[in-house]
């Protein structure tokens, strides 16, 4: 190990630019906007005013011109989905409120249509939502299907004497529910329902439905009522929608995956109708990939807060001296926040690297393989869960870290914590995601599947499943580089060894699959639930630790691009902090997998406080370099 | 191992008769009041209303009689500090602004005043604090000390001429800072301060100081800030006082510690500063437990909702069959929530232990010897932070159990959440009371180190500290009993024998305790920092085990209290469970010293999942059990 270089030798400005990355341009732009802007923090203000400061704001930022990022060129889009992405990821810096509502907006609502919809919807409707001239709903979930889209309940039954659709939510429990500009802006909506044509059930489809008029008033049969106040996010008005025999022309369908015809015959390019529904949703993944980098703004900000309070605050006296110490010096409170600050930079290079590939697929047109499609959306999956669990505990932890000066309002931790707490369990229950992952690992992203409900597919594996089988991200290639150019070595300085490291997390990775496809090839259709379900910790820990070595490729990748010496040291001393907490977390798996020794264990143990004495004098310029500009770091704390 | 008898079996009716214990007539007294009164859920509620709706709360509260539980027959008291601690425990049910605003009141400024007063305070003031004719806050915390309180700044200087005390708030650091009751309502605080005779310090005294005249004007040369919105408790009203040379007169000093005579001679019936000190905190104890005991019970409701809601939520179908499946069924939904149940059991019955050890304490007037009463505060330290932390941890488990319907304020959980929060760091911040604990398992309770700051104690361990001593709670006996009357078994069946698994957690604490001892022995003056700070974690580790040792040792004894057999059957394997979960969580530690193969760990991680699966059809069982007044579970998702 070579000793790192001071802290004042490193430029948190070479930082940022490797963080920046491939929009760099956009973040920019975006920073030095904020910096002309008065924000507004908005802890004090009641539901009431809170929702009309971030309808204002949303109209600033259509104004800006910026939500036509992620739309085509043809209707005065930017045609930069990466683009649009990494803008809502720097918006989550503010309000995450306003982020949340433009994420509504212009994200799943905009981009259902555009997506889902064709020609006749674009014309009609992208320009209009672009410039906020219209406010759209994305109503999916229902009260009583939230994780399970597939079986929700509302119908659309097509009517061919008046070639209209009539919309109707048969009860209580198939209401929308929890629907982000329903309770008070919204004007069309778009609903997901059963599709019904000839008597015969063609599975969920998308439809545009005006649900208020001119005048504010609830559209007639649309019955709207106001989730009311929750534990954050309450500058979004969400509401609840019922529809009574509603009836929207038969063109109101988004029919780019299935359509029907005026004599009510139903058509799609897709067979199969769980395929066809999967497919749909898997265009809508950038609402996922949004999420997850919008907890990584969360998170940063918070650590930025914690470290800068950690480096001002003292308490109590050193036994030799009488000054009293920062408590960032205490290693209890290192251990808190630099495994944390480790993690965050590992996420962020992953994130960075799943909007790449998210946008080469989206600008591809519609000629991308159905392996690659549902790899991205595997990755969004699992990286959305990652990121979304590391930003909770992760701002939790910044509040206690601060005390009871974090825990008031004004300095900004609160609001934080109570505004991402959801994002664990909307846009797809953490849990539910990472048995998506886990499935997608073991059919291999195959086709066969597509049709079967996640607990249906486990049945299925038995005999198909062989061997785990590496899917090559950009990120791989350079793993694989550093990983054939080592020794195999297992001495104790191979801890810090990252082919050693790599190789480690590949291994777990390999071993768990292998596991949980061992003992789901037991099933048979009689036990095939109980067997699922005695396994379903083994299926978690599988989509867990695939997402984990995920991360950490893209954390060695985004290394091996920095070129500045110092910085690079800084970075390599920080991806041992990222692997050897995580083996620390887990050593009990590798030793009972007889990939560690209980010496050797220790050794980990050590060396991760050993790491968090080394890099603290870097905490400082590492959260610097996130650059989040000041005004949403303005804590009266950080300030007397 | 035997079988559990069916759900239906169990009367929850027996297991509350075990759980409301010694105190049981004021609990049932409480549950009948309410179930009368008409609940008011504050959500939705401004801050001033709120507070509004809080402070006529605590004026129906003091007409019940019963703040005056805890306070001497003498002055119309209950002289019953178990029923006192208890009372706030049920109050923890409701809202907790509430709860936190009876304890300032009756809890820290009362029992200031009862414990560290003299007669001429008691006479004087008792009765008005006990009816509410006098509003009390407790000025302690300043924003620069928080932790180390014995270094906070503000001044009492006396002035002989006028036979007064000078208050005095040298700095903006010294303001006192997050005072309940100082923002709107408090008309007295009990101020703590340096206090300065004839030139010399005296350490930190306690003085009555009004802050506020009757008409509610600031009183003069006292400053009071409001500390504006919190991230929860928006029904107690925190502010900062800041006080420019204030003058009280010398009958302010509560003087049961030290005294200062009209000529400003100080006597006191402790010499050191130092144990005087910490004697003085030490009589505050009350508070610390009343927080462990009210975050058991928002602990208590998060769970029972969340368990209800579980039973009733359906997604996904089962492969064999059309229905959908119960959420609870799933085992990664039980694995989040039956072992923070049974943990929740075990923290309970080691409250009501420390419960009824305050009680025979507190109740035995002087006579109490220095040890015992030390050992009750490391034993209040460590349950505060246990029962704090598990609280956080499972109110945020039960939110995502809860999905979005958990988010919405009308379904109760993002109220406990964000109240319940600060409590890992106020009434003393977790990470420095487990150090607390640590230090008097090091130190066994003895007087020479009450002098010294936490880390200069560590410094004089060196020699002195030889083996742990096992002290003699009263659950001990029983513990002793059990594993007397046991072989040493090491099979697999040993995994549920109790006797083995007492000694698993003993054997954990002795060895932690006596490797932190060792690594301590080597601090010279010179290098105590950083020894000390090098195994901080260690120390941490030393105080978690140590209470984890107690709290098993609690639910093993009220096991044994337990009469009849379904319910003792039961709370047995939820003891197993609460054991069992503990160890796997931990089993990295067993395999690193050798007191567990990888074939044992594996095989406790079965077990808990088989835990989990037992216990699921007893799960609503075991949390109506805890007999919440259901008006404090009227959440609309358990509804409709």
């Amino acid at each position: 190990m070579t000793s790192l270089p001071t802290a004042t030798e490193i430029d948190p400005g070479t930082l940022t630019a490797l963080l920046d990355g491939r929009w760099a341009k956009i973040r920019r732009e975006i920073r030095e906007q904020v910096a002309d802007t008065r924000f507004r923090e908005p802890y004090g203000l009641d539901v009431e005013r809170h929702r009309e400061q971030v309808l204002e704001q949303l109209h600033e930022l259509a104004r800006t011109g910026r939500p036509r990022l992620g739309f085509s060129a043809e209707y005065g889009g930017g045609d930069d989905v990466g683009g649009s992405i990494t803008s809502f990821e720097m918006l989550a810096f503010g309000d995450l409120s306003l982020m949340v509502k433009a994420g509504v907006q212009w994200g799943l609502c905009g981009g259902a249509v555009q997506l889902l919809g064709t020609r006749r919807h674009h014309e009609r409707y992208l320009r209009r939502i672009m410039d906020l001239d219209l406010l759209g709903c994305f109503a999916m979930t229902e009260t009583g299907h939230g994780s399970d889209v597939q079986h929700l309940r509302t119908t659309a039954t097509y009517d061919p004497a008046a070639q209209e659709f009539v919309i109707t939510t048969p009860d209580e429990s198939a209401r929308k529910d929890y629907i982000g500009n329903a309770a008070r802006d919204g004007q069309l909506a778009v609903v997901f329902a059963q599709l019904i044509t000839a008597g015969e059930g063609r599975g969920v489809h998308a439809f545009l439905v005006p649900i208020r008029d001119e005048e504010g008033a609830a559209a007639p049969g649309v019955r709207i009522e106001d989730c009311g106040v929750k534990a954050g996010l309450n500058g979004v008005d969400n509401g609840r929608l019922v529809f009574d025999h509603v009836r929207v022309p038969r063109t109101a369908l988004l029919n780019q995956y299935g359509d029907v015809a005026e004599d009510g015959t139903y058509s799609s390019p897709i067979e199969s109708d769980g395929k066809r529904f999967f497919t749909m949703l898997g265009t809508l993944v950038r609402g996922r990939i949004s999420v997850a980098g919008s907890a990584g703004s969360a998170t940063k900000r918070a650590l930025t807060i914690a470290i800068r309070y950690g480096e001002r605050r003292r308490q109590f006296q050193r036994p030799d001296d009488s000054e009293e110490v920062v408590i960032l010096d205490y290693r209890a409170h290192q251990r808190q926040l630099l495994p944390a600050l480790a993690k965050t930079y590992a996420l962020h290079f992953a994130q960075e690297e799943l909007v790449a590939a998210l946008h080469e697929i989206q600008s591809a047109g519609g000629d991308v393989d159905d392996r690659r499609q549902r790899e991205l959306e595997s990755r969004a999956a699992g990286l959305k869960a990652a990121a979304t669990w590391h930003a909770t505990e992760t701002i939790q932890t910044a509040r206690e870290a601060c005390g009871g000066a974090g825990y008031l309002a004004e300095n900004i931790l609160p609001a934080l914590k109570a505004d991402t707490d959801v994002f664990t369990t909307f846009e797809g229950d953490n849990t539910v995601l990472l048995q998506l992952v886990a499935r997608g690992l073991l059919t291999q992203y195959r086709d066969d599947f597509q049709d079967l409900s996640p607990l249906a597919t486990m049945r299925f594996l038995a005999e198909q499943f062989m061997d785990a089988v590496i899917e090559r991200t950009s990120a791989r290639k350079v793993v694989e580089r550093i990983v054939e150019a080592s020794p195999g070595r297992d001495d104790e300085e191979a801890l810090f060894d990252r082919a050693w490291q790599c190789r480690a997390f590949e291994d777990r990775e390999e071993h768990v699959l292998d596991g949980v496809a061992r003992r789901l090839r037991q099933a048979t259709p009689e036990n095939a639930f109980e067997l699922f379900n005695e396994a379903q910790d083994h299926v978690l820990r599988a989509g867990r630790v695939h997402v984990e070595r995920l991360v950490l490729e893209a954390f060695v990748a985004a290394i091996d691009r920095c070129d500045d010496p110092a910085a690079k040291g800084l970075l390599e001393r920080l991806c041992d902090l990222y692997v050897l907490s995580n083996i620390e977390a887990d050593r009990a798996w590798f030793m009972e997998h007889g990939r560690l020794t209980g010496t050797r264990a220790k050794a980990i143990v050590a060396a991760v406080n050993d790491l968090c004495g080394e890099l603290r004098p870097h905490a400082r310029t590492l959260v610097d370099a996130f650059a989040i500009p000041e005004q949403f770091l303005a804590a009266p704390m950080l300030e007397s």
